[in-house]
Parts: C-alpha cells; sequence; structure tokens
C-alpha cells in the first residue's frame, strides 16, 4: 500500500478534474455548515475492494468514515459498506468520485475471485494473474483491487521484472539473442520472463534459463504438451509457465488443467464491470454552534 | 478538444506512472538508436475513438504517427487504424499507455454507436448520454469517446449544469424549496435539471421551470405517463425529458417509445469492454547515420 | 465553492512562489515557536468576499482563523474582518498571499456591489456579469468574488456553455452556419449564446433559437431598438439579452433601461482596484511548554 | 527572464484552468485543420509588456508568432502588436488568456512609464518601484512587467533581502535588538532594509547599518526633514532612503522632491487596469495538403 | 531509461527550484538573442555519466548538443565531453543545473567502475551494488550512474523485489514468520532477499527458500563460513548470497574472496564525490538575422 | 524557513518517487494497524541537521515525533536523535526517504562546522560559504545544512543577488562594460559580485563599486595582495572579498589569513560524505482497539 500522503495526491487530481469551478448544485441548495451522515450501499452482489482506500480519501477531505466490511468482504445486494459522517458540501462534491473508484475496485475484485474460486472448487493451485492492461493512471487501483479479490498482480510497472514480448524479439532477432542480452546485464534483483509462440520456443527458453515462460495464445492443448517437455527435459522445477491469450471464465479449466502455473487475463483489468453502488444520505445536521 | 500542449500533461503522467524508473526489458534488448516502424491493429471489430488524441500523444513523445482511419470510423478486426514510426525504446516504453488509452476509448465509442444505432433503426431521434459514473481521471477521454460514438456528454463536470439529485432534496427538504433556492442565484449561462422519482415530482419541476427533469428509475409506463401528462399541460415544449437508470441495450427501445428526448446510461462509461488492440512491429531500421 | 483539500493546493504554489527558499527576516527575526494573535484590517470601506477561502487557506497552514464578519458584508475602514492565533514565523511568511488574495477579492466585490445596487436602486431587476478577462490563474477566486457582490458569474470556462463569437463567425461565414452546426452537436445540457454585432444579427439568431443573444457594443439605443424588435417578432420570451463592451459605471442605467436581462463588464475582473487591508499582530506569546 | 521550458508550464495551467474538458464552441463550429492569421490589436495607447512571454506562451502552443512592436514600445490606439498563424481550434482556445496576460502587463508597463516619466520629465531621478503587493501567483509576470516599464522590481520573493517590517519589530520588541539579530546571521550576500514610522527610527536605523531605510507612511514633509538628517549626520551616503504608503500619482513629485532615492507603490501591482486589447482574424485558410 | 517526455519534467523542476523568478545577471548583461558555442570540459580524470540524460535536458531547453564522449568512457582532465550550441540567456540560466548534475552522475559511475574493475584485476566475477541509501529525488540519476559504471542498481524502490530487513523481523518475530506470509502471497513476478544477521539465519532464510541471502555486516571470514555451509547443504546453486555493510574500497576484495554473489555499498550513492567539471564558452554570435 | 505546507510537496514527492506501487515487503509482513516506536540512531560522530524538516516530514505522514536533540547539536556515535511512534507499514515505507534526507543534510552540517571551528580556533572570523554546486532538487535541504553547520548560504538561486561571471564576461567583453550593464539596470533591492582572475580585475571591480569580489582561484598569495592594494587605494571598506576554487580543509587556513571576508567551497555540497544512521525499533504495539 502507497502511504496515505502520497495517495491522497492522486484523489485530489481524480477530484480536481470532477468539481471544475466548483459544485454549484451544492452550492445553491445545501446550507453552508450542514452536516450530513450517509452509508455507501452495493446494490448488487459482489466482492468488496477499495475500502482502505476510500478511508484514506474520505479522511483526507475532511469526512469521517468508519468501515461496515472489510476489504475482500462477499456482500449481498443492499448491504451498507461504508459509513460516512460529515460537512454535506464535501460529500456531495466528492461523492461520484469515491462511488466510481469503489465500484471499479469492487468489480475487478468480484471477477478475480469468481475466476480464482472457479479454479479452487476444481482443485487447482493456479494463480489468476492480471496484465499491464488497465485503466491508464489507475493501476495502483487497479492491481490492489485484483489482489483483494485473490489474484496476482503481475508486473507493477515497466521496472520490475524483464518481460521479453514479442516485439523485443522482432527486434533483437530471436530469443537466443535476446537471452543473452538479458543475462549480461539484468540486475540480481529481477526475474526474467519471456513470452513465446511455439511449444520450441518455449523449451529453448526454459534452456536458456528464464525464471519464467509465458504461452502466448497457446490452446490448452499446446500448454499441456509444453508442461509434459518442460518435465520430460527436466526442466519443470527450474521455469514457470504462464498461459496468456484467449482465455476466459468458460475454459480457464482447461489451461489449468494443462498443468500451468500462472493464467493471466487482459480482461480483469480492461473490461471492469463496475459494482453497483450508491449514496445514500441518512441523517442531516446542522453545523454545531 | 483540449489544446495538444494542455493534454500532453495526462499522458506523460500515464506513462510516468507505467515506466517507473524505466522499460528495463526494451533497455537491455533494443540498441539504442534503432528506428522501427509499426501498426496498431484492432483484433476484433469496432468503432475507433482516440485517434487523435494518439495522435497528439505519440507526436508528444516525439514519435511520428499517421491516422490509417480517421475517428469514429468502423472497423472490422485486423484493420490497422495508426502506422507509428519512431525510436524503437520511446515506442516500446509507450506501447501499453497507448493501447490502453486506444482500446477503452474505442470500446466506449462501439457499445454508444450501438445503442444509438439501435435508436435509430427503429425511427427514434432520442438522444444516447452517458453520466459521470466513469474511471477517475479519465473524464476527458471517456465523454470524448462518447461523443465520437455519437452520444451526448451530459454534464462534463459539477460545475457545467445544475442538477439536483435525490441527496439534494433528501437535504433541502422537497423540490420546491431546492428549485426556489436554485432559481434566486443561477447563473443565466446554465441549464437546470432535476432528478424526480415520481411522475407528480416530475410536474412539479416542470411546472418549477427546470430545463430537463431526470425520471429516475421510472420504468418505460411511467416514463410514457409522464410524457403524456406534460402535454397535456401544455409542459412538452418546455421542459426535456431524460430518462435514467435500469436502461440496457434490451429494453432502451420501449424507453424511446415512451417519447423521453434522453436516455443516459451509467453502464457506457463505467462498464467498459475494451476494444482489442495490439502493436504490431513492421519494419526495423537503424540510425540514420 | 471548491472542497479544502484542492482548494489548498492553489495557496500552497501562491506560496512557493512568494517564499523561494524561505521567508529569511522572520527566520532571522522572530524566535522559533512564538506564538501570535493577529487581525486583518480593512483600511477602506468596501464589501468583503474571500473570508471563506482565507479561512481554509490559513487552516491549511496550520493556523487558527476565525472570522469577523462574512463574506458579502459592507465594513467601514478599520474594520477587523479576520482575527488569526497561530505561529509567527508561518503566519508572516503567508501574510503578503493572504492579503493579496482577501483585496483583490473585495475589491471585485466592492465594485460589483456598486453596480448592482445602482441598478436596483434605479428600479431595474437587470443581472450584472462579469467576463473571462481575469487575472490568468485566478479565475476560481475572481468569479466567487463576483457572486459574493451579488454578480453573475457567466461562463466559468470554455466548456460550460456554447459562446459563438465574432471569431468564429469570421472563420465559420455567418451566424447561419455557425448556428447550425451547433445544434446538430450540441449537448442537450448547454445553452448557447451567441454575440451579434448588429439588429439584423440579434433578430436571426434569436430565431434561429439560441438562448441568449450577446449585443456586442450596442449602443443602449441599439439594445432597445433590439429589445423591441425581439418582442414584436414574439422571441423575447424564448431569448436573453445581454449589453456587452462599451459599458461603464456612468451609462449602465442607460443599458438597463434598454430593457436587456445582462450587462457584462470585463473591467469587473481585469481591472481591479485592491481594497485596502493590513495585517495587526495584536497579541506575542511564546510557545506553550 | 525564465527559460521557455520552466515558464511553458505556468502557460499549461492557465490555459488547463480555463479550457476545462474543452472549448465546445470552437470545437462545434471550427473545422478540424483550419489555419487562421490573426493579428493582437490594442484599443488605447499605452505601453506594451508581455510580448517576449507571449511568443513563448504561443510557440510553446504550436503557433507562430511574429512580434510587431517590442516589450516597452509606446503605441497607439489600434495598432497591431503582434501577428500569429496557426491552428485556428487552439488560437480560440487560447485567446482569452493570451490577451489577459498580455493586456494585464501591458497595464502595469503604461503606469509604471507614467509614474516614471513623470519624475524624470520633473528633473528627478528617483526610482519608482513596485512591492508585492500583487496578484496570487503572477509575480513573474508582474515584476517583469514593472522592469518592462521602467520601474524598479523591489523583492523578487520573500528570500532575497531582509526587510524588517512593523509586524517584525512588533513580535522582537525594538528596531535595535532586530537589528542585532539580523547582523548576526544574515549572508553576506543580502541588502538589509528596515521599515520606520518615525524619523528617530530611521536615524537609528541608518546608524545601525542597514542597506536601505524605508520610510513608511511618511510625508513628502518628514521624508524631508529625515533626508536632511541623515545628511547632516554622515550617514546619507551609506544608506538608501525608499518612501512607502499614502504615495499617488498626484504627490509623488512631492516625495521625490524630499530627496528620497526609492518611492514605492503598491497600486501598480495590486490595482491594475488592463489595456484593452483583442484578436482579429484576418486570415481563414484550410490545412495545406 | 526514461522517455524524454518523462524526464524532462524532472529537468523543469530542477531549473525552476533554482531560477527562482529569473537569471538576473543573465538578464543585465547578455543581449537577448545572442548564440553561442560551449564545451562542456571535465577537470579531473574519471568515468563520464549522464551524457544521454544531458542530452534530452538541453535538448528540451531548446539548445542543441553532440557528444564528443559516451557514456561510461573513461577520460582524462581537459577533455571536453559535450558541444553545445544555442541561445546565451538559455545556457547561462541552467548551465549550474547541467553541471551539477553530470558530475554527480560521472562522481557516482567513476567510483563504481574502481570498485568493478579492482574485483576484475583480482580476476572475481563478484558483482558490485548500490543500494537505495541515495539524495531524494535523484534515484533514477543516481541508479543509471551506477549502471554505467558497470554496478548492479539492487532494489529501484519498494515494489520491485521483496527484501525483508530486520525491522520487518523486529515487528513480525523471527524469520520463519515473515518467510511464510511472503510465500502465501508474494507475485511469482518478484524476487525475495532476506537479510541476516547471523550464519545460523542465513541457512534458515536460504532453507526456506529465498532468492537472495543479505548478509548484514558479516566479516569476509562469517561471509566464508555461510557460503561453505550453504554449499554442504547443497543449498549454494539455489540462492544468491550478498555482503552489505562495512565494505570498503581497501577490505572489498576479502568479500569477493569470501565467494559471494554480490557486494553492496551504501557509499557509491550516498557519499558522492562530485567530478569536477565546467563549462566554457568558446564562441559568441548574435542572433541571425 | 518554509512553512511545512509547501515543503511537505517535495516530500511528498521524494516517497513517491521510491514507494512506487507500494512497499510490498512491509505490505506482506506487517499487519495493517500495528504501532511501533523507533529511534534513529547516529552511528558515527557529527553535527546533526534536519531534525527541523524531519519533524514536518514525519507529521505530514501523521508520524509522531519527537527531537531528542536539536538542530547544530554535536553528537557521538550511537546517540539516538529522534524519536518516532505511529503506524508501522508507514513508517517502514518512508524509513530510507527519512535516512536519505537527514544524514545528507547531517554531513553537510558536519563538514561546514569542521571548517569553521578551524577557523575560529585559529582566530579568524572569515566566512565559510557553500556555492550552488549542489544536488538538484535539494537546494532547500542543502542550503539549511550549511547554515545549520554555521556557515553562510550565498546566493539561493539566480535571482537574489548580481553574479558576474567569466562566462558573462566572455559574452559582453569586459568587466566594465559588464558593470556599466548591470549598474544601469539593476534593482536596489539587490547586491552585486563580479568573478575575477587576476589582481588587476579585482581592483577594477572594486572601482567600479561592486559590493563584493570573487577571487577566483587565486593562491592565498595572491588574494592577500589584492586585500593590501584594495586596502592601499581605500576601497577595502567598501567591498568584500570572496575567495573561491581550489580550497581544502588543508589549506583553508592559508586563505584566511589573506585576509578575505569570505571563503567559499563547492565541495561542501557537491561532495557530502553522509553522517551514517540507522532506524530501530525500540517497541511494537498492535493498533488500541
Amino acid at each position: 500500500m502507497i502511504p496515505k500522503k502520497v495517495l491522497e495526491e492522486k484523489f485530489r487530481k481524480f477530484v480536481e478534474e470532477d468539481v471544475g469551478q466548483g459544485d454549484i448544485t451544492t452550492l445553491l441548495t445545501v446550507p453552508s455548515g450542514t452536516i450530513v451522515e450517509a452509508n455507501v450501499l452495493v446494490k448488487e452482489s459482489g466482492v468488496i475492494a477499495g475500502i482502505d482506500e476510500a478511508l484514506m480519501f474520505l479522511e483526507s477531505f475532511g469526512l469521517q468514515a468508519n468501515p461496515l466490511v472489510s476489504d475482500g468482504s462477499e456482500v449481498k445486494t443492499k448491504t451498507a459498506v461504508l459509513k460516512i459522517t460529515g460537512n454535506a458540501r464535501t460529500l456531495l462534491s466528492i461523492e461520484r468520485t469515491l462511488l466510481n473508484l469503489l465500484s471499479r475496485m469492487s468489480g475487478i475484485a468480484t471477477v478475480t475471485r469468481r475466476l480464482v474460486e472457479r479454479l479452487r472448487k476444481a482443485g487447482y493451485e493456479t494463480r489468476v494473474a492480471c496484465t499491464r492492461k488497465m485503466a491508464p493512471g489507475l493501476a495502483y487501483f487497479d492491481k490492489r483491487a485484483v489482489m483483494i479479490g485473490g489474484g496476482d498482480t503481475h508486473r507493477l510497472h515497466l521496472d520490475d521484472m524483464i518481460l521479453v514480448k514479442d516485439n523485443h524479439i522482432a527486434i533483437v532477432g530471436d530469443i537466443k539473442t535476446a537471452m543473452k542480452k538479458v543475462r549480461e546485464a539484468v540486475s540480481f534483483s529481477k526475474k526474467v520472463e519471456i513470452e513465446v509462440s511455439t511449444i520450441e520456443e518455449a523449451l529453448e527458453a526454459a534452456e536458456a534459463g528464464v525464471d519464467i515462460v509465458m504461452l502466448d495464445n497457446f490452446t490448452p492443448k499446446q500448454a499441456k504438451k509444453t508442461v509434459e517437455l518442460l518435465k520430460k527435459k527436466g526442466l519443470r522445477d527450474r521455469v514457470l509457465a504462464e498461459s496468456s491469450g484467449g482465455i476466459t471464465e468458460k475454459n480457464i479449466l482447461e489451461f489449468a488443467a494443462a498443468g500451468v502455473d500462472i493464467i493471466s487475463l487482459g480482461e480483469i483489468t480492461d473490461s471492469v464491470k463496475a459494482l453497483d453502488m450508491s449514496l445514500e444520505i441518512v441523517k442531516v445536521r446542522k453545523r454545531k454552534s
């Protein structure tokens, strides 16, 4: 997690964009000094994510907030997940940003949890990972929601792992040259992954000593064959296998059955279905004098 | 549209977040000074949005870009939509951010267009509007994509229209008081909209002189009744009717049939399905010397 | 109003610019830990604006502040308008920025109020509006001061109303084409205004269905004629008339007499006379230990 | 002057504030790719300031600009001062910010020049200085305009000179103690000024070795007496005398006659009368293809 | 490397801090429009680092620059390393920032190279790594200089590797619990390192499956013993050993002889000796007209 | 000193750079809600600087801090200088940044104090000044540390004194012309210094009326000769002499003996040796419930 002081700059920018020169509706209708109590309600069942961030957000805008559920909880429709008390003008000015953040994060956590559960129920320990296919500017929130949902965050940005992809190979020429260049200069602190498009490349990469091999757009059958050949060649213990591309909620069990260690899906974070939520004012008080 | 100089600050921040201390994979594998040509390919059919923004983005990072289609074009799978030439290291460092932006905007434009077309084919001129349910920080891009898709952008932020919602009423007490407060102080430059939850409130609001009345969670039947009563009372010409809440691709025609002017859906921007795209390097050149 | 958290970033930047590497005079003369009480005094009569902003400003710098008058109050010379308690070094470091903000806002509110009163005393309900002629970067404060003075804020920025001006017409060709383009694409949430330079254009615009017609540099006589013709053609109820250009405190009543709805003056915000103020330390205390 | 790269961040923020989610009027009316030529015209006589900044501003937004007069020129009404060529959408989006900046700076230069000329014509070499009474955030532009008008910029911020004011004395106790504290720790690179309110204090300060003594709210008579006593005591050559407070265009010659070295007026920068200007499109071209 | 567009924001901030309200000396002495040619000269021998960053810096301020040596070159005193052409006022305004950056980076690369060479000459392949002991805000430049000097960058920030340190253990209780917590939740994309203070802990950590074990303040003798025991227990191939703490240029060979894989020193980046450099103007030209 | 509100933005940026997407080690190992007490310990003797800044830093991240020594104290190894209480996750996330700042500032203060003491013990009142050779972005902290160490901060940035250097002269032609240009336009609020490379130039500059003459790379002998000639010509009282270039801890007394007023050394701030420090957790508490 990022310290509140750092994160609140992101919140400030979100609100700044939305508020423009001020929430004129609220200015004209809500008397200065009005204090309200309000709840955030979910309007469909799902997994809640973003409670910690919401608390920091609200606090940094001078509002008091109490979590009614914790991050990662599965909730039913109509559950109140957060109780907020404070200045009505401020609350109404940031309501939409708050809900947008919470409903996106919860939407991500919900689908992640569903995929993970599907694997666990079928007896697989395979990891479900997201990718860097995200909404620009929201990496922290999207990755955190995946983590809360029980998924693996994969690379956080471009500097935390070596991931040689098809376009790198297209420039360098071949996997062997790419791996040689990487090995010569990579920091001991980084893992190395390479994206491959054939079984032969997968074996070549594993032999070259990568930590993870990404089986790009492999069918479950191809993935299975790859895993078997890795075992046969005594490489299986030294390398993780990640399936990526073409994976859906429907066929995810087939990929798990293929024996890969990680299954990654861009859709988790680039095609989010927001979890429906709303803010409901439950009490109106005047300024204490 | 926002001038490039202003917009490129947003692009810079998106990349800064993603790039961390640098794209170490590219640094280790791609020789300094390599020049490449690449295409952005769509991998499913849809409506393209974000081409103008992509051009500004690429230019501001020193890459040359040529649009192969224009914003709003409907394209088939495998269409190249953008041709890019320039420094390979830079291109690979910003590839993901570029695709994330384009695929989100195109996803929004695609669904917007589909909804609009559905109405037009059925002979309705009803507007399809988005709301402020968006990914935080992406308001400009989300609203612009809706516009490209043929939708209405609705409020851009909290300062460009009066929109009295349920929570304002909860504080103020009733519609009448709210409208009185608004009328006393609102700038002549703003339109006034009010959210109502019953037919009676809709009529009351129209009589109070609002520009738009938002029928919140009305069934098509209730919406129709409201429109008829507005006509009957001679108010229909003075007020626009907007249906909001509970509207889907399936029932949208029923709302149009009810005779409202605007139909708004949060899902357009808060539950985006990204349009699948990729970057394909088509030529590798060395630095000209 | 903008939430404190957002506004305080503006305050921080104002002080950062002024403070450079630190208030060296204060550092060398005022002992660390000194606590003072001080008053902000006005040194000429006028209308106070910016009290709410000053409170947020002072609070965000860790100073306690109590308003002695509220925004919009008319005060006489030597009135104390704000009482401040806190760290002397901080207070002296931000004194100038505080006074610059308050005296500018109060200067704007003072002239706005004077113009509005002049109209009201003569029995006119005509609105006095400012324009976008402002000090760059101070839009929020300038517009807010106008509102506090009783004026109309007009457009807040370039995205909250359509205002077709002479330069747009110069490019498009004529009013008709401009209006056609606007009507095809404008969001239902926006009002549409057009700037005209002849009576004929004014009528043409009104017939084209604009919400407001801006009579640019019309004499009171021309304005009156326009209003009469609008009435005659049955258009008066559907369009607001705004006079702009060449209006001064002296001739403002003539414009009001012409029957326009809005009178706008750039001078209110681009030729501000600051209301003279100073900070007076009234008590010096040491740090409590 | 500040390098363009640094300054353009200020310009970007000015435009960002004004443009919001985009100049919707221009978007709807002006075709993409339209190229225009335009002139900035002054509409009253005055001294031009801000041309260099305007050039940097326009260039940083991708517009070509040619100065028709240089900073500091005195121009008559209807003079074209700047010729601009470029993208019409961009130009119209930044027009207001450009004019706001130029007209404020020129207004400041105009009044400064007038005051300086008044002194020079009467045979005085006295300097006319501004103060830190400015519009928050505009210090660079306001100070630069004063310089172009022939005035002295005084302190640029709180770190470039020691200026002991009444509130410092109120805390420290007396001038002597204040001066002692300053002398013990002040960097050799700084000048030291002290604000005094009586002739005795002025002499005391001069004897304490300050570089400049500020005669706060002295009448011309008191100022004269002070200067004479400084001479008499052999201190005149070692100290500069600055008159500040209560100085107007009318009485400025009396202060000069008193023999002070510097006359400072807050009004120059806190009560600016903008020099009227407008942008006139002179040619419309389409995008070259 | 970070794309120029992102990096230049850092450069802008560096200059902004230094330039204040403008380089007044240059403004008063150097005529507007003066063009100069200048060289950056080193004034002592060393390894150059920062040339690429300097080129981006200079370009982003509108100056032309040609590298005379490339990053990583060893140069003798009086070598010209960079040739710059452009606006004299701009160059003089950014001269100090440019030199501060280059001389710090080159100082870091110089000491790193010296340490690496010392190991290589003695026949060791041990890596020399820096730590996160750096000047705040300069992580990118400090790490990059280490890389150019031939060192290992270690962790880039807090999110790219798990590094369990003494303070984590102090809270968690013991290594075993810490490792258990890490293993349960760590992303497959991260390496795991743990800091240990005894040989027993080192073995325990290796058995627990960490990727790297950091021997904190071990003597060379203790380090050697640890390596031997790791071999004996068959763990040496699965874990890297890093010595950290108490290492100097004098005793570094003893640590290498102990057989560790990585030697890390905070001094490389927190106790930098700048490589002496200066800017020398070699030709003065006027503006071409 | 800079107000906390302004300074904490710098702290935020420092941490933001270091923390990336979050301190993943701490997240995985330290339970949410853990409260700890910790001390900052110095691990070698020196002069402490940065305590005030550290307090503001810690407070702005929500941590309680108590200084155990004050800025400028000389401490022995193993002294606890700061006691911190608060959220363990936050503290561990900012630990490195805190120590980097404190150890750099203390390193600067330590060497400054040593140089000053050496002069004082030998009976000289000569000032020890730093220059603008600093780590980019750290000017405030570096200058402040010099001040705490008893040194003179010299110019804070490019706008607070005129300092005509060799490169200015190279462009202008000669000292006389440079001084003429400066005198014509310099604000009364600024001191004027000129860098000279011969005794003749030094005298010429003094005669031209500069406030300070910088003897660049003069030997102690040349410096002494210059001071004598200044006396002889009756100029010594009107000008300060600063020796700069080639000064070390070893030869500093010779320069003092030469009779100059100021001795400046770039090494104080560009070749800092950090004072070794660490953070030690002394108590672990759970969240109070």
